[in-house]
């Protein structure tokens, strides 16, 4: 402690009435908190109980004992006692102990280098794109960046080699250079399955070893491992997904063994489906999800399967994997699901099912500054109204018009969950319209123009409101629904509708004007509408709900929104009254 | 998908019985995954469904439908929807999700650099001792390194600045060219306290402002918080602890707020204190605990509190906050802990609590690479008994000699839990002695010596087997304990009561070889007695368990149980059977 060095003899018998004078720099020195003791001292009075006299006394009133205020050697560890066990990661503190146990250096695990060769003559690397685009027919190769980055996190040094071509004796040279190289694994991406490129396996195998082609998970089925002079050599499915979950199962635990440690794996909680989730008999399926603790349970959302999609890696919270031996998960069933972000997160999730609107991702961005995070699950309005039944989500979002009343979502409320006691509140208004190509080729203008044999159509699912909205126009126009080709594809989205306007699989399809203009299309309306967010009562309490409807409030919200066009924000936000029946 | 990239309608109907077919780079041309389409093709046959006929002509049997095999632009996302929110950390996912919207530079927020003083004329720093000792008097510092850690760790960049004599105008001057460097935090270690080196604050004040002086928590109380021409300088504790949650409390949110992102938390968990645990009204204080699931809780041990002990920062799983309008956690009591390591690693802890011994620090080493760990606290034999009975253990380390039948254990398990079935396990036998300092200058030989007038022993807390072996061999010389000075002075461990010889507190105590020749001290043998582990029968179908006494039963376990002097290890890992009585 700061104070002064004396023997504790010199000080007994101090007391108030009796207080004891010390000589500085003959009986007592001053001395610091971390500071080595002087010779022939053996505890500290503390600068606090110091009485100065003079520059060269003070008086104490109080004595002390042996030992006391000084901290001994070894008082933390001492020789011999172990400091850290082996295979253990040194982090801060760890240094902190090591230098305190005056170990100044340490034998370490090498980290294991990882090459990872892109293979295919469409790809093109991203640096060298940094400022343009690809050429027509390029991609943009990146799933040696996710894959870097995960090497990085699970301890190893990732090498991107440059790309190459799908030739087998290109690809068969360079993995040998490869195996020839200081890498300790090697991963050649994409070319795993039974196309042209197919080259992996084939070269593996005359190179060396080819132990597994082909595993029973989804995404990841492709999946190659073999060994070449040896040294792990990994074929990886081409689809991303495919290629993280691959690598994840397969690579990174070669990774944990080169290490020598048992990393640990994500830690998991316990979920509730969302909704029933089908899988194939004999494969592993990993579904990648959305979580939200709603109530008292966290409720799982499945995310698309798809593996082209890397965002339903980067949108999901969790994974959850059905084994080989399972056709799947009815809803609201409990799974273990392996947490892809740390767990009180997932407490301050907001979930919203239902109807979807572009100004969803606008409200998330803005939530975050306050720790505040959605997940948002597309469903359609009814699909919401439904989540609420089941405590899926916080709230549902929805457009559902009356069609005799022209009142919107009240009556499908009080139809749908009489039990429920929620509160209505507005999101924003927006303009419906026929999203058309750019320069409306085919002239589309009017409800009975869809029934045209040169248009086609692309519908909404069942359920969604802007599917009720065109139902309720064609019903005042007496126009057949059968009559448009078209009417029975279904798209889950706006923005899926815009897109298959703009590939050319439709010819017009409802939506809102933000999502046509996003996709450079054209859009004609036809109505505006109210699209409005329905919160149960219980929720109301709830800081994260508040939260979002403060922030809906906020004139930050409000202009981001506008600036997106075909939406009115005059009343977002506030409480919607039932009008009298 | 790989295969033969088509127009659809062309394929229209073909059939096991009408196969069609189509001609290569005229009416079907090879397409693979990833790649974009040909000009006027609107599906993929997939390459198994193809039957070649030459090389220039294939069969199908079965058609195509528009767009079938082909991923659509947009499957995954399209313009103007949000790839990532503001305000996220980008991590390998979403590094690809960026590339794979052609996104190939985003802004992002500058990292903030911290820049860390240590004060203090003893330090050195460890940087320039790698190949040496520090001078006598002079003290490596480290508590820099650490905070750099912390700081990126926290998504800042650490500068660490060299060491500054702790003098006022050289503090003042150097926090004065802190500010004015492109640091965005200055942080001074140490000199934060009452003694000579408190200039930081007086500094602080010159220069700026001090907004608080001295905060409420335990430990990390003497925190300093201010600002020097517009820019935030925190003066933090010496001891190294203190320092690290004074930093983590206070220095860490600084970085989020400049980094604009609330950084999560640690995750909690809720766990039953082992033992009581008291704390000063008016503070909070932070307790570093031991984690392990024993049964269904979560048992939290808490670890020594000096803030001078940075392995209670290693050592700990977890840290507990009392408030400073508690007095403290009854012993089993719920309390919320922030943790430390992954979830997963606390459920594959052994907890062991007993009987102090080196060979501990070999098992734990020993069991990591079978991903099981140790979490020892040491209480004495008696106290792993009770830590048994409460349930609060899995396996107790004891070596009780009854004193009438000279037979170690088996009395104590029947006396103090004799509703606990239970099994014994030899751990080691271990030879038992005076360690006295080098050369034994009082010529303790026996136990007669330590009555003499000359001699100040240290003993064992009551409860150690230990202090139980040492009243055993009085008992039978008819000595009477009261007459040995120092005899109440109590230690928790072999080393500590090393460190206290060695450090001239007492001239003798008893304890283990190894604990003497750690320190360099002379040790004079008495007995050699049996430190065993007693485990409750439920635990012994728990596969940790298993692998602790698997791992203990091996050749690397015992040859480096040999190797520290001492010890026998012939029966270890053997059940013992209690002998007929």
């Amino acid at each position: 402690m700061d104070g002064f060095a004396v023997q504790a003899e010199r000080t007994f018998g101090a007391g108030p009435d009796s207080p004891i004078t010390l000589r500085i720099g003959r009986e007592a020195w001053p001395v610091n908190t971390g500071r080595p003791m002087p010779p022939a001292t053996d505890a500290v009075v503390i600068i606090e109980n110091v009485n100065f006299q003079d520059d060269e006394n003070f008086e104490i009133e109080q004595g002390v004992v042996p030992w006391q205020n000084v901290r001994r050697v070894g008082e933390d560890f001492v020789a011999s006692e172990m400091i850290l066990p082996g295979h253990h990661h040194i982090t801060a503190y760890e240094m902190g102990a090591l230098l305190a146990g005056g170990v100044l250096s340490v034998e370490v695990k090498e980290k294991p280098r990882v090459l990872l060769i892109p293979t295919g003559s469409e790809l093109v690397a991203p640096e060298i794109l940094v400022h343009g685009e690809p050429e027509p027919g390029k991609i943009v190769e990146y799933n040696t960046v996710i894959l870097a980055g995960i090497v990085e996190a699970a301890g190893g040094i990732p090498v991107r080699h440059s790309i190459v071509q799908d030739q087998f004796e290109v690809v068969k040279q360079t993995i040998l250079e490869g195996v020839r190289s200081d890498a300790h694994l090697i991963v050649i991406n994409a070319g795993s399955s039974a196309g042209s490129e197919d080259f992996t396996a084939a070269a593996i195998r005359e190179l060396g070893e080819v132990f597994v082609h082909g595993v029973a998970m989804m995404p990841g089925k492709p999946t190659i491992l073999g060994m070449v002079e040896g040294k792990p050599v990994m074929g990886n499915p081409g689809f991303p997904v495919s290629a993280v979950l691959s690598f994840e199962v397969f690579g990174v635990p070669v990774l944990e063994t080169m290490l020598g440690v048992s990393q640990d794996r994500r830690p998991s909680i316990v979920a509730h489906t969302a909704r029933k989730v089908t899988s194939k008999l004999g494969r592993e399926e990993f579904f990648r999800v959305k979580l939200g603790k709603v109530g008292e349970r966290v409720v799982a959302a499945p995310l698309p399967r798809g593996a082209g999609s890397i965002t339903t890696l980067t949108r999901a919270d969790g994974i959850i994997r059905i084994p080989a031996s399972s056709e799947g998960i009815e809803q609201a069933a409990a799974v273990s699901v392996e947490l892809l972000r740390p767990a009180p997160q997932i407490e301050r999730t907001v979930v919203i099912i239902g109807s979807h609107d572009l100004t969803l991702d606008v409200l998330a961005d803005e939530l975050i500054p306050y720790n505040v995070f959605l997940s948002s699950s597309h469903v359609g309005s009814l699909g919401g109204l439904m989540a609420l039944k089941s405590r899926s989500a916080h709230l549902a979002t929805s457009h559902l018009l009356d069609l005799e009343t022209g009142v919107y979502n009240w009556s499908y409320i009080r139809k749908y969950i009489p039990d429920i006691p929620v509160k209505l509140f507005r999101g924003v208004t927006r303009e419906q319209g026929f999203i058309v190509r750019k320069g409306n080729p085919k002239g589309i203008t009017t409800f009975e123009d869809l029934l045209r044999d040169d248009v086609t159509f692309i519908n909404r699912q069942a359920g969604a409101g802007t599917r009720v909205l065109l139902d309720y126009h064609l019903d005042r126009a007496s126009l057949d629904p059968s009559g448009i080709k078209g009417y029975r594809m279904e798209e889950y989205t706006h923005t899926s509708v815009a897109v298959a306007v703009l590939s050319g699989v439709a010819d017009a399809g409802m939506g809102v004007l933000s999502a046509a203009r996003a996709l450079g299309l054209d859009f004609i309306p036809v109505a505006t509408e109210e699209y409005d967010l329905v919160i149960p009562e219980e929720y109301l309490a709830d800081q994260k709900i508040l939260t979002l409807l403060d922030v809906m409030r906020g004139a930050s919200f409000k202009s981001r929104v506008m600036a997106l066009g075909g939406y009115g924000v005059d009343r977002t936000g506030d409480e919607l009254s039932e009008p009298a029946s």
